[in-house]
């Protein structure tokens, strides 16, 4: 606790103003021991790629950049310029993926992260992963030391799913269907085809995994709970990422006049809801593991009127785990209570079974070495746990090992335009990260 | 229970042609022993007026029939011309109430109900009581017997709330002020004073109750319940008509990830919601009266997507009595519970207090004359019971002696187009008030 407590909480304390202008991490002393623990993270470079990318679509402190939108293309074309700059050679395919591909190396990550944004969302939910690996390509080439290893950049497209699901990371590893392009529409209800040919995607091929190209792959994104932030540690090593769980309960009543209908005849859905509800709350935290988290986040009756007894009423139950052990036990005791109320009465109550993601593991070695390059900078200011968010690496670990590094989000603030994370945390998590991915490559 | 049993089920074992092609209620023997009790009904003339005025605004089998809508003016300027036919002087007043007047009356009854409709809504619902107040003027005036003894016939105007509260019955009794009027919107935002100049009531005078004109007033109304209906009862006598009180319960938690936040900090105010529900319908049903009714019938929770921990959580809670003791006991259970949720956290907890109407009882001279009338006709076929719902007679109860009778709704239906009712109740209904009718004004 001692080592934390001593971690400068506010951003002021951590920076220093250097000659040139920059604005870089003090390393703490012996940190850097066998200094071949290049590349060097250029934090003030982190810093105005960040904010720059984040003025495409700015809203209020944050960001709005759906995907596809104007601001959403100008952001893509931007980070393949920026992917040039950093001598690597840019493309964007056709679900609007953006590469930057290093052909002259021997050994080669792909790094990245997602680029469009929520609806008035943060400025670094996804926006963190894609500059970090632009600042690792950088800080990699710049190093004669670490010659050969190559660090190839990826933004990928719509993970925020405002089209799909993940639709970027998927396409490149090949679980997205030309069927699934076809038939998808934006919340708004426009065609993907026509997103994608106004964006000129139409017609580009789709860039798919290339056996044997990488060592894995690695990401780097803020926390979006308050784990880290709550307890003080700076860097998330992430273990896995929850698979989510989804279910529709519906109970179906007779809808009738509140004044007129005594309470022995009545068969009132938002009785039987709330009623359910609570039993499904009480279960669940009877058998609950130490991080599943469940949650029922919709909850509708019909007609929702206050004279009128609800005839009809359903609720999303949705439960996340790291371990389908843990998932399969919450599904069998929904379905259990869900059936005694419908034996019960006096509403029919019906489980419709909506999704199931599966846990991800991450790579243990990717997770040592993360966690190892985080010790160095902040001994004992780091943290193994799960993501409960869904990510690209989820996707891309089926194809590739992989890796994910998460830096505190301040209060755990996620999906809306006051998200932010102390400047020194960025730059901090930048080096770590570049660390990392150094001992990645060179263990090849 | 004999009794009831015998009763006839179908409208055509009740029905008899005569001559003069009317159909009329078979008279059971010794129903009408000393036969001043008339008036006489006829029973096809109320099917048939009952049936023309159901063609304003016809919906499947039911009506659509908004207030100040095109086809309620029709409507009202049509019942107006039939007033005139049965002998009164016909007025539309600058509310919209259609009166027809009997000046040269020494006794007289104001009788009537509204004859706008609910949205999609059914045919008897205010059109009865207004059919029934008509024909009993016609046949009271067609009585040399019942000379002197005058039905003052009304439709009043929104009882059903398009633009306001009961709007008719409270400016008749002088409880709708002018400024009312001018805040007063629809539904679809059309302002109440646009609706007035457009029906062409603009600047007309608005009639008030005239002290000492009236013995008192007579509502007939459909049930609206399944109480008469599902015990074979033909006439319900209105011993009250239900206070309604209303609360808004809201939660305030904390918006949240539903995959970030660990289940120990999250402040969900949809879990607060379901919690306090079930409590509420729990300590409810403990203290109920006989005939108590609680409904939440309306619930939403923010921003209700299935990945997000909701922050904010409302629910509407009702109850009804005819008692306001009872109501008053609601009250102090549901502010008890709320205070509890709240101390106990983790959500704030607090109830608005959004209205309380009175319950009002009905004149018990008018209910014995209801009573009187239904056991001559259906020995023992009849119930005293509360309305549930509320009606104009509720308003008219706070300046004149007032008096309800129900006739029943087939199966409980209500404020849908599928409302309806046996035919042969309907003339029974009408014979049965005619007769309470002129044995109130009788003994005047």
């Amino acid at each position: 606790m001692c080592l934390i407590e001593e971690i400068p909480r506010r951003a002021e304390r951590f920076r220093i103003e250097y000659a040139d202008g920059s604005r870089r991490l003090p390393v703490p002393a012996g940190s850097l021991k066998g200094s071949q623990a290049m590349p060097r993270i250029d934090g003030a470079r982190v810093l105005t790629d960040l904010k720059r990318l984040a003025e495409f679509g700015r809203y209020e402190t944050g960001v709005d950049r759906p995907t596809y939108s104007a601001v959403d293309l100008a952001s893509r074309h931007w980070l393949a310029g920026k992917f040039a700059e950093a001598g690597l050679d840019p493309a964007i395919d056709g679900i609007g993926n953006v590469f930057g591909r290093a052909e002259g190396a021997t050994r080669r990550l792909l790094v990245g992260s997602h680029s469009e944004t929520q609806p008035k969302g943060g400025w670094l939910d996804g926006a963190l992963g894609v500059v970090y690996a632009l600042e690792l390509a950088r800080a990699f080439a710049a190093d004669p030391a670490l010659s050969g290893l190559g660090i190839e950049t990826v933004a990928w497209a719509d993970e925020e799913g405002h089209y799909g699901n993940m639709l970027g990371s998927r396409s490149f590893t090949g679980r997205l269907g030309e069927a699934e392009i076809d038939a998808a529409r934006s919340r708004d209800g426009v065609a993907l085809r026509d997103a994608l040919a106004t964006a000129g995607f139409a017609g580009r091929p789709r860039i798919e995994v290339e056996p044997g190209r990488y060592l894995g792959y690695l990401e780097a994104h803020i926390e979006q709970g308050d784990t880290l932030d709550s307890t003080g540690r700076r860097i998330g090593i992430v273990e896995g990422i929850v698979g989510i769980w989804n279910w529709r309960v519906v109970l179906t009543g007779q809808q009738n006049h509140a004044g007129t209908t005594q309470m022995a005849r009545r068969k009132d859905a938002g009785v039987a809801m709330v009623r359910l509800a609570t039993q499904i709350h009480d279960r669940f935290a009877g058998i609950a593991g130490p991080r599943t988290v469940w949650t029922i986040g919709r909850m509708l009756i019909e007609p929702n009127a206050p004279s009128v007894v609800p005839g009809r009423a359903e609720m999303l139950v949705q439960a996340r785990d790291v371990d389908t052990a843990i998932l399969a036990r919450y599904r069998a005791a929904l379905l259990e209570l869900a059936a005694e109320c419908d034996r019960a009465g006096p509403c029919r109550c019906e489980v419709e079974e909506l999704s199931q993601t599966e846990p991800r593991l991450m790579d243990e070695a990717f997770e040592n070495a993360i966690e190892a390059a985080a010790e160095q900078h902040v001994p004992g200011g780091h943290l193994r746990l799960p993501s409960g968010a869904g990510h690209d690496a989820q996707v891309i670990s089926h194809r590739l090992r992989s890796g994910m590094m998460f830096i505190p989000s301040l209060n755990g603030v996620s999906h809306h335009w006051s998200e932010d994370t102390r400047e020194d945390d960025i730059v901090l998590g930048a080096q770590v990260f570049a660390d990392a991915a150094a001992a990645i490559l060179k263990a090849g």
